[in-house]
Formats: C-alpha cells, sequence, structure tokens
C-alpha cells in the first residue's frame, strides 16, 4: 500500500497527540427522538462545536504543523474562501505562522471579516478558479510561502481522521460511520483512521444529489467534475483529489445520494430536536440514514457532523 | 420563616432524587469567546437541552410525583398552552397520569399537536385567560382532576429548583446566578436552592423592558400586572405570582431589564457563536450580563438557559 497516501494509524495517532492542546475533543450526542425515527443507534460526532465552528481546524492545524521551522517562518497561503482559510489562518495564529488568503473580490464582506479576524492576509483576485490559483502560486513563488489545500493533500487527510478516533475511542463498537462528502477530504480522513482501527467498520458518506460528483466517481473509479453544483449544501460543491481518491475507494462502501427537500429536513429536524446548529452540509449524512433505514436498521452509527458555521441570515425555513 | 413557601433545601434535595430517572442532568457549556466579550466566567446551564426542551420539565414532574395516589388516579389539568402544557403531559404519560389542557380555540396547530403527541387531552376555551381559567375550573370540579399553574405553585418551584442545584454541584464557586423572569416559576426555585447552598451568592434575573412587570414588582413591594406586553421572549409576558414572590423579595439582588434588540443581539450570538439553539426568553438573562458588564465583571456567573423551542418560521433574523 502507498504508505505516502495511507497513513499508518500509529501515525495518526502522534498526529493526534500533537493536535490536543489546540483542538477540542468535541462531544458526542445522541437523541432517543432520533433513533427512534431512524431506527437506528446513532451517535453524532460535534465537530460544529469545534474550534471556528468545523472538522478543518484539525486538517488545517496538521497542515500546519508538519511544516519544518523554515517553511513555517516562510507562512502558509490557500485560495479557499470558506471555513478552511479561517481553519488555516486560526490555526496559523496560534502556532505563530503567517496566513495568507486569496479571495476573489466578490467574496462577501463577512467571509473577508472572518479571515481578518483571525489574522489572515487577503489577496483578491478575478472571481475564478484559475484566476484564484494563479494567484497562490505567484504568492508562493514570490514569498516561499506553503500552500494548503483545503481537502486533497496528505497532512490535511490525516489531521482530519482525529475527529473518527476521538468517536471511536468513546463507542469501540460502531458498525458504520458517515460524513459528508464534497472535497473528500473528511470522508477520505475518516476512512483511514476508522478501517484501521476496525477493519469491520462500515464507512458511508451522504452527497447531494445536485452535486454527486463523488457518488459517479466511485461508481466509474474515475474523479469526475463538479459541474455547477446547486445545493445548499455549500460545503459539498467541490470535487474529489487524487490524494484521497485512492483512499475513498479503498475504503467507502457506499456514498448515498440525498435531495434538496431532505437536507433541509434534517437540517430542521437536528436543530428543532437536538437543539445544536448544524450547517447543511452536516445534515446530509443525517438525510442520508433517514433515506436508507433498511441500510441501518438497527446499526450502531457515528455521524460526523462536519460544522456549524451557517448565515442565520440565510435559512431554507 | 414561611416553610410552606420556602422550602427547605434538604427537601430540595430530595426532590431532585425523586426527578432524576425522569429528567436530564443537562450539561454545563463554556465559551471562551462569551467570556471575552462581557469580562465574565460565565457557565451555561443548558435547559434547552432538557426533556421537551426546556425547564419546565422539572416543575412539571414534581408538581406530579407531589401528588398522592388518589389525587393521581383523578389526573391533573392545566391552562397553560406553551411549553409547560406540554411539560405536564410528558410528565404525566411518564408517570402514568391523565393530563388534560385548557387551550384557547385559536391556539397554534403545531401547540395542540404537541400536547397531543405527549398524549394530553385539550379542552378548547375562548381566547381570554378569564374563559380558561373558568373551563380549567369547571373541569377540574366534574372531574377531580389536580389543577397545576405553570409558575405559582410551591410543587412546580421546588421542582425547577433543581437546575440550579445540578449547576452548583458542578460550580460550587459562582459567584451569581442569574435567570430570566416571567411568571418567577424558574427564579424563585433558583434563588430558593441557590441561596440556601450559599448564603453569599447573588441571585439576578434579566427581563424584558417591553414586560418589566417583575422589575416593577420587586421595586415597589406589589405584585404589578404584566399588561400587553409585546416582547419576543413569549415565555416572558406571565406574571409573577403570591407563591414565588416572597421568595424572589427576599432573595433576588437586581432584575435587570433588556431592551427587544438586545435579546435579539444576544440569541443570535449564542446561536452563531456557541452553536446552540436557544428560544428568546433564554437570551434575556445573557443580555443581561452584556447590558452591565461592570457589575458582573470577572465575575463567576451560571446562566439558567431556560429553553430551546422556537418556531424556525419566525425567526428574529
Amino acid at each position: 500500500m502507498d504508505k505516502t497516501i495511507f497513513t499508518p494509524l500509529s501515525e495518526l495517532k502522534v498526529i493526534h497527540e500533537r493536535q490536543k492542546p489546540y483542538i477540542h475533543n468535541t462531544p458526542v450526542l445522541t437523541s432517543r427522538s432520533f433513533n427512534d425515527l431512524s431506527g437506528t443507534k446513532s451517535y453524532f460526532k460535534c465537530e460544529n462545536f469545534q474550534k471556528m465552528g468545523a472538522f478543518k481546524m484539525r486538517g488545517a492545524l496538521n497542515g500546519i504543523m508538519a511544516l519544518n521551522e523554515t517553511e513555517k517562518s516562510k507562512g502558509v497561503v490557500t485560495h479557499s474562501s470558506g471555513n478552511f482559510a479561517q481553519a488555516m489562518c486560526l490555526s496559523a495564529k496560534i502556532l505563530g505562522v503567517k496566513a495568507t488568503v486569496v479571495m476573489p473580490r466578490t467574496a462577501p464582506k463577512v467571509k473577508k471579516d472572518a479571515v481578518r479576524s483571525y489574522g489572515g492576509f487577503i489577496i483578491e483576485c478575478e472571481p475564478t478558479l484559475e484566476a484564484r490559483e494563479a494567484a497562490m502560486n505567484e504568492f508562493s513563488r514570490k514569498t516561499g510561502a506553503v500552500t494548503l489545500h483545503p481537502s486533497n493533500q496528505k497532512e490535511v487527510i490525516d489531521g482530519n481522521s482525529t475527529a473518527a478516533i476521538e468517536i471511536l475511542e468513546a463507542y469501540p463498537d460502531l458498525d458504520a460511520i458517515i460524513t459528508p462528502v464534497g472535497g473528500g477530504g473528511l470522508l477520505a480522513g475518516t476512512a483511514l483512521a476508522a478501517k484501521q482501527i476496525n477493519p469491520e467498520i462500515l464507512v458511508y458518506a451522504g452527497e447531494p444529489m445536485n452535486a454527486d460528483d463523488a457518488f459517479h466517481s466511485l461508481r466509474t473509479g474515475i474523479i469526475q467534475p463538479s459541474i455547477n453544483p446547486e445545493t445548499i449544501a455549500d460545503g459539498l460543491r467541490t470535487q474529489l483529489g487524487d490524494k484521497n481518491f485512492p483512499i475513498i475507494q479503498k475504503y467507502v462502501t457506499e456514498i448515498i445520494r440525498v435531495e434538496e427537500s431532505e437536507i433541509i429536513f434534517a437540517m430542521k429536524w437536528i436543530w428543532e430536536r437536538m437543539k445544536i446548529i448544524i450547517e447543511p452540509s452536516s445534515a446530509v449524512p443525517v438525510a442520508a440514514i433517514l433515506k436508507d433505514p433498511k441500510l441501518f436498521m438497527n446499526k450502531k452509527i457515528g455521524i460526523i457532523l462536519s460544522g456549524g458555521n451557517v448565515e442565520m441570515e440565510k435559512l431554507p425555513f
């Protein structure tokens, strides 16, 4: 097996120890109502309570902690404009590293403010993927800053794996574990840890029907592009990458697709009944469980709630 | 001291033990961001995570558990149409007691459905307080059902006291404790327990400026009516009663009034930053702390978040 991608569990545990001073071991919640509704025994790993409100903190932190001192002195740069940018800036701030984020000039002020509030610098560019990548690469070439990818990078995937390590430490007898899938970094990290801890565990993902490139990638064996995805689950509009796809191919049993209405139902249900804020992306695996009750009947399932960063002014209900 | 109202701590502890199989010892959350914002060390007692989503479960449960077997066989009745009705119905269901709720015929379907979902019977009446009380009393006279009051009844106040017992068991060195005040049942119960556990602790309440009858009651020494209160904090539109007022008079240091905009700011802040759903009433004590930072500077404060039952379609943001 390719160790450069398939990091051994022993290394993931070292990474977890290294992370611990800087992340929350987030709580695992249960809900009798949800168990009744779904016919499962479900355990919700609440990464919405993670620092900066999402699991991305784990991967970004490890992306920086894995650098040597010379690299750290040059700083880090990314072109994410979402949770990963904030996670990288907060991690960099904690570790005393300079962080720069390339953002489209059209990005919402609230996102720019968030990056600045964590001490990040912003470089604006045209609102295309090409312009963002070009600006990032140019900045990296000029300054020596290390580029970090939100989902398709070994260190980021490894860093993400620790949410699964924590839930399996608390509940070692889970039958299955499920995450949302967008760029693939959370799913790959989760699968990598979970399957090495317990080879019998089944790993699933939920994906929006309107952004089902990962589903088709798994079916065809070729990474499919995400073309004009229109889904409320804004964290899941990206596509898989060559670092996480082999892990997903090897370990993931099935990707379950859900409609927008099912995502919104699941999100509202969790808000109303469990009284916690989850972002639409987090509702996707919840909707997947409700979509296919036979598959999960009477099973113990770990659900990674990826985050809780929601624009309150744009709620779908 | 009048023991018929001022229940000794030893009895409150017996009540707590009796409740324990049927209620959650709800988590106490902290937030570094909130501590930074407020200049306090705050501890949030999350009754939004209580069964049926509010502290009312504690008082309703005790209201029924305190009955003798003959009384239980006749059932219970109330004319609350809010959280207390649901709490009473769920408590009654758990304890195998018949529950009836008098509701105005204009009450929202969602509230009627909630009562029915907990196995409660509904009697409809005209939408006035007089009609509700008349219908309740008539039903009680005919059937022998015991009337329960949402806030102005010794057993309900005593039952509510256990949230304070729990937070003070976890954090015995709190300098102050604060609740919202509407009907006064939570504030009185909290004060009753807290002051007997630690006579040095200061007890505060937050109240909407637009429904500040408790503030004026405390100032004047006479229970003031709540006349046409217009506040988003729908749980706080009621007025104090003769059972809880003496406790509040004896033990409460100050009632801090807050504007509607401050309630909404606090609610949104808690949702966005702590990722938990709280109802507007719960945001009132949070807003009170932010209103008067000098009063609470560097203090350890227990905040009772009263509940999390929110109509998602009617959010103020």
